[in-house]
This record gives C-alpha cells, structure tokens and sequence, in this order.
C-alpha cells in the first residue's frame, strides 16, 4: 500500500517516508565508507573480508531505498543532502586508540542507527516501513564482532575499558539522533504517528527504547552497559 | 581447461596463475577501497553514487577472483598478502591537489593495473584468463571520468596541466608495476609464457604496450600524453 498522492494526511505521511527514506540511504552509504575503511584497517585478511562483504550490503541496501525514493515520486539526492555528514558526526566525537575500540564503534553505531529507523519506519507508509525492517541488520558483521570482542572481553581490565567505551559511545548516538530529530521536522512526526503522544514525551521514550536495547547488546558483548 | 596437479609444467602454470589471482585479487579490494573513500569525496550526490557502484563492482569482481583461487586449490588471504598495499604504494608517489586530478589518478591507476591483468591472464591457464580478461573493466566509471573531466579539459590551462599530471601519474604506475614484476618471479613467468621472449625483453615490450595503451586514453579525454 503506497500512500495516495492526493489526500493531504497521505500526502504527509509520504512526503515524511521521503525523508526516512533519504536519512537511511545516506545512513548506509556513509557506513559503506566507514566499513570500507575498517576493512582496509583490519588487523587479517579474513576480518577484512567478512567487513568488505558487510560494506558491500550496505551498498545494496543504499540502492534498495534509493528504488524506493524514485518509486514515491522522490530525488534521492535532494532526499539524503540534509542528511550529509551523519556518520561523520558519530565519528567526530570520539577517536577508537585500538582495534577492539573500533569495531565497538562501528558495531554500536549502526546498531543504535537501526533501532532507531526501526522504530521511524512504524511511521511510515506500510510497504516502505516493510522495506526498513526488512533490510536492517547484518548478522555476519555482528557473529565477527561478537567473536573478535570475546577475546579481548576475557581480560577483566579490557573488558572495563572497553564497558566504559561503550558508554560513551551510546551517548554520542544518541546525541547523533537527537540532532536529526531537533533539525527534522519530519523525523520528529514519525516517531510521534504510532503512539499519539506529545512529540517530547515520545522522543523520551524512544531514547529509553535504544537505550535498552543498547544494554542488551552489551550485555551480548559480554560488556556491562 | 584447469590445469592438472600431476604434471610438472602444468603445476608451474597453477603455481603462477594463484600468484596473478592474488595480484587481481588484492587489486581489486584496495581498487574497492579507494573508489569508497573518492565516492565520499565526490563534490555531488549523483557523481558519489556512480563512483560508489563501482567500488560495489571492484567487491564483486574481487569475490569471483577469490573464488577461482579457490577452485584452484589456493587460499585467498595467502595469496593476496603479498600484494597488500599494491595500490596505497600508487597512492602516496603523488597527492592530488583537485577533484579532476584526483579522479584522473584513479582512473590512469586502474586502467594501467587492469592493462596489466590483461597481459597476465595470456599466461595463466585458460579458464582463469577468460575470467580475469571477463571481469576487467567498468564502462559506467569511464564515462563519468571522461564527461566530468571534458569541462576541465575545455580550459587550455587546466588542461596542460592535467596532461602533465597524467605523465606523472602513468610514471608512477609503470613503477609500482616493475617493482611487482621484481619482486615476483610467478608475475615475471606470466609475462614470457606468451612469447618465449627473454624476461627483459619481453618486461620492455610490456612497458611499450601499457605506455601506447595510455596515450590512447589520454587522448580519449583530450589530454596529450
């Protein structure tokens, strides 16, 4: 079901899709960079291809919502430059001193981000949020992360560093999304058209939801949040 | 054809051709990379887009090579590692200063590396060289360089100094290709099996070959070589 054109509450909820659609199409294309680049610095050849193919994904992912775009009538240009820059803030923030710090950074990162277009893409016309969820999550680049941490998780003192580290990087992603949701108007909406909340009680508890999730995903890493 | 693993020279030629499917191989993911990192650099949405498809196709090309190492009975990492850094060696001879020259230094890069494949795949057994001559070459790439490259070239002086860049730059590349030819016996091999000429001759005809290939290509894009 694609929303009609022609009645004003279906053109919004278009109009808005456009701009999840835009937010996550640069959101992929920036992590293909950035997981391009974490391939060149792996530490062997073997992660270095597991994070190729990962970087590839987000690559085919890209053009999946870019389709997308052009299928609601969009320019998928016009749709990601308000979103330019969006990884390269995350990544401004704090500056990884190790491999193990890295690859918690890119993982944190792009899972908070697609918890997040998880959660923007309820408000979404039905066929697009579909497309969303359907695309989100790379189950190889999280067995590798997973499996890389647990070496280093084993040290105690490693394992607090890099608890602390995590810390620090779910505050900078969600002052990441804070941003895209205070500069958005749109993204503000589609959080706020599921629950029918007021926009600030719904924002509070979309960053309670991330947080959790946030935790659980340590929690894996065998890391306290 | 495979070859066999019985016979001596038969042996020899599988031997070389798993070392000349590292060189692609490793070519191809550092190519992958730098196409990332000159997408994200892209001054607009829609060039970024069609730089990021081919760094999408080097993977891609990357992974068929790797699988061929495979049927081969060859490891990938093993046989890619002696080549790390094939490309980065290109990168740091020469820093470019602009966007067209940047875009040029890829393009004569590649272009120069793929030639070069080209005339490796004549020694490797059959098969392999019908696939590595198969994967080589990406129309959509050339055509953004030489349309973007067209508006600088209109100006006589950005053009001058544009053709004298590109003799730097295939300068460059010829080296970093005698320094593998040095440095790998199985790359040297390939080059004679063809034509049963002494090592140097034929590494001079080699030389003359990729020179002519490029002035083709210069003044493909109105550039004097």
């Amino acid at each position: 079901m694609t929303a009609s054109h022609q009645s004003s509450p279906d053109e919004q909820v278009r109009a808005d899709t456009l701009v999840l659609l835009g937010l996550a199409a640069e959101f992929e294309f920036e992590a293909f960079v950035r997981l391009a680049n974490d391939a060149a610095a792996a530490p062997s050849i073997a992660e270095r291809q597991v994070i190729a193919r990962s970087a590839g994904r987000a690559l085919e992912r890209q053009e999946h919502l870019i389709a997308r775009i052009a299928e609601l009538g969009g320019d998928a240009a016009t749709m990601m430059a308000p979103f330019d820059g969006v990884i390269l803030d995350f990544e401004q923030r704090t500056t990884a001193a190790t491999w193990s710090e890295r690859l918690l950074k890119a993982f944190i990162g792009y899972a908070v981000a697609d918890d997040f277009l998880r959660l923007l893409a309820q408000g979404a016309d039905e066929r697009t949020g579909e497309l969303v969820t359907g695309l989100l999550g790379d189950d190889a680049y999280t067995e590798l992360v997973v499996s890389q941490l647990a070496q280093v998780v084993a040290d105690d003192v490693s394992a607090s560093r890099l608890a602390l580290w995590g810390r620090r990087l779910v505050g900078d992603a969600l002052a990441v999304i804070q941003g895209v949701i205070v500069r958005q108007p749109a993204i503000a909406r589609l959080l706020a058209a599921q629950s029918g909340e007021a926009g600030e009680d719904r924002v509070q508890r979309v960053f309670a939801s991330l947080t959790a999730e946030h935790t659980r995903r340590m929690e894996r890493l065998g890391l306290t949040a």
